[in-house]
């Protein structure tokens, strides 16, 4: 921001200005949404800017960024940047852990993803990345969440029919971001299957949602993630069976597939997760369905449920747009 | 956020992404705004986002926002999106209520909106639309605020010398937004002169303005506003009269004129409203001018001020910028 | 936001609105960061919109700011717009003073800038701008923060080879505004040496940092700062020496250099501060490189310290990105 006449160093930087670039995007929504009491209307709009650029020795690099997310991206604990190569991709911020780098979720379902309604949904859940990890949805009685406020650091890469992904918190900068996080994760191609494995490790000091937060607990765990994903025509299925450990004893798998009809595409899964420690489970599912109307707009709609007692079903139609 | 290697659906999206787009531009200011007590510099930008797209059958949608409004746009509390056709125009969002769609505001005084110095100006006061409508401000006494947080649908459409609007919010969603609002609004064209009638209703549960918000009261109005536009050469003059009614009984009315000549142009607007439940009374004025320096910057200046015991002439000078 | 079919004014700003433009870059950075006790992972993106236009008769104006300060921008206490002609610059907003604005700063170490690390580092102390300037830094034993919120304003005008600079705070709008400040200064360029003189007065109240600020004193001071600047081939070097009176009594000066060796750029600074009041001093100092990779892209890293008891040195090694 500071205008300086005694520059001493703006020849050094203004050749390389000019060769990197930012473009600019978003998407939007608009609908109805029935929250298991009430219909209501739910839209928004969101604008997106991916930069990108490339060395002199061929390495490019870049990040993307929301405008949303601007405040949080200028420390790391929202969006990410990277640097790429043959050697792979290097990225630093709120990035996901090694296994959902490789693995993703399933099918979403309903024009504002209705995962976000019960907290659960279309998303597998990870124990490590993404700033926190998905832990505190698997023990679903909490609200406990993970005191790893990032950035953290992925690596990805793929060679031949063969995809690696490693990732890590570096766990020690203040009282505010304590936990440690490695993972590990690989998948192999063959033909119209893809089957992949990944490890998480979490060291983690989880707080209790308040604000200030304070350290409700410490705790250690691990997870192990079987993935598989299979096209058979116009069909694509995605299963996956996971196991959480050490301070942990859950169970959890499931199963998504989406098929694609001209311009209609029809999704859903089913995922299951049980805790052995108290001996509960939960069984929860969704089904959707988009039709696109060409040039960034969609019709999608879905409805989505659990089997956890006093739970309404929850379901939306609207309308999205890619911009 | 999330780069899956096992991707589904990557297919269905991309063809559209290419299609739509999003452009940038903004506004920005300059100068000296007289509080009724000093001279203060006064100065802002921001950067607007407007996105469009045409569907294959030849819809238009898209959607704006400004940078300030990322996080709120994400909810639809701000910013807002549509789809248009031969129907009219839909939007979703932080939009105005029906009559405000089809009449607006009078002529916008001083280069900062002298009406944001004291709750009065050149904005028509309206019952709905806007997550809240201008209601607390026809109470001039109070600072409740309806508890409408959006988002609300608007529609308007235009056929012939006919223009119509209507909107609506949901009122059903939670605790924090427990308001309903119906508008409708018409107007006809003919040879230089507009004329039309809009008609607004509203049952209301007011927050007392902490945070959290507590509920303050619960109401209901409605109101009545019949508004005219005449171009007589290079001067515009608008007027309006209305009427609120049910728990409020309000009489209210105005008349604003701009003139251009050349790159100067000069406007102004006085309004009146009438609190027949406790039989007080406000008048408020408003006087500007400015000139166009062409490439997107004017000069702007003006006074404003009321008939209220206590309340100071305010007035501003600067330059506006348009990006 | 409001669309509006009674439109009185559209036509005279419609014009204007094709000619002005806004371009879309920014930068990012990752890599690791040593706190004096642990590394750390360091990354962050920020996205910038740069605003220019120019009018009929040749004025340009326009502004800039980054997509986090975009909130703080709406009223001038992030971010800044100017007009510009052969008169020189005028810039509004959170601007800074006078004497930084032809001074500047030392060779900035580090990728993530170490300065921010304790309050030291290549930022050369000025006493007005940048809405509150740095005078709690030099006090360095105390966080209070001069209440001026702006904006500012900062003229700067270069004639031949003299630059002359002159900035004012308004410090009369309210309860969270209350400081004045005024600051001149002035450079004269011959052959490959610039020197400079710049002199700053403060009348200021300060806050302690609480939220809401509560008035903590009450002072004034002022600030003479010679500075100068000489390139000798690759290198350039630059020193400052600087006396703060009336309610301060400081003593203060430093120097700074840095060398360009094809992509390899190397660079550091020494500054030293006494406070006579208490009879304290401290002297803090940095040393960095970057190496340019080209299209934006460099690898960064540097240490610094001081000589404070307790005080760690603190370093870095990433890179940083210009799109």
């Amino acid at each position: 921001m500071k205008k300086v006449l005694f520059a001493t160093t703006a020849l050094v930087f203004s050749a390389g200005i000019a060769a990197a670039e930012v473009s600019v995007g978003g998407d939007g929504r608009m609908g109805v949404v029935y929250n298991g009491t009430d219909w209501n209307f739910s839209s928004r709009i969101r604008v997106s800017f991916t930069a990108s650029g490339t060395t002199d020795g061929g390495l490019e690099f870049g990040g993307s960024m929301r405008a949303d997310q601007a405040t949080a991206a200028t420390n790391g604990t929202a969006a990410s940047v990277y640097i790429s190569g043959a050697f792979g991709k290097l990225s630093m911020g709120d990035v996901v852990g090694a296994p959902e780098a490789l693995f993703g979720d399933y099918y979403e379902v309903g024009y504002t993803d209705l995962s976000s309604m019960d907290g659960y949904g279309n998303d597998i859940m990870y124990l490590t990345g993404d700033n926190g990890g998905d832990v505190g949805s698997i023990a679903a009685a909490t609200t406990q969440t993970v005191m790893n406020t990032g950035p953290n650091l992925l690596y990805t890469g793929t060679f031949g029919a063969f995809s690696v992904a490693a990732s890590m918190s570096d766990g020690k900068a203040d009282s505010t971001d304590a936990s440690q996080e490695y993972a590990i994760a690989g998948a192999y191609t063959f033909g119209n299957y893809t089957v992949g494995l990944g490890y998480e490790y979490l060291d983690a000091t989880f707080f209790d949602g308040n604000t200030p937060p304070a350290v409700d607990a410490t705790g250690k765990a691990d997870m192990v993630t079987l993935a598989g994903v299979a096209q058979f025509g116009n069909t694509s299925v995605k299963a996956h069976i996971a196991h959480a450990g050490k301070d942990l004893d859950l169970d959890y798998y499931g199963i998504g597939a989406s098929s694609v009809f001209g311009a209609t595409t029809v999704g859903g899964y089913v995922q299951h997760a049980k805790d052995n420690t108290d001996n509960t489970d939960v069984t929860w599912y969704g089904l959707g369905a988009e039709y696109d109307l060409g040039g960034g707009a969609t019709i999608k709609g879905g409805v989505a449920d659990n089997d956890l007692t006093g739970s309404d079903m929850v379901a939306d139609l609207g309308v999205k747009f890619s911009f």
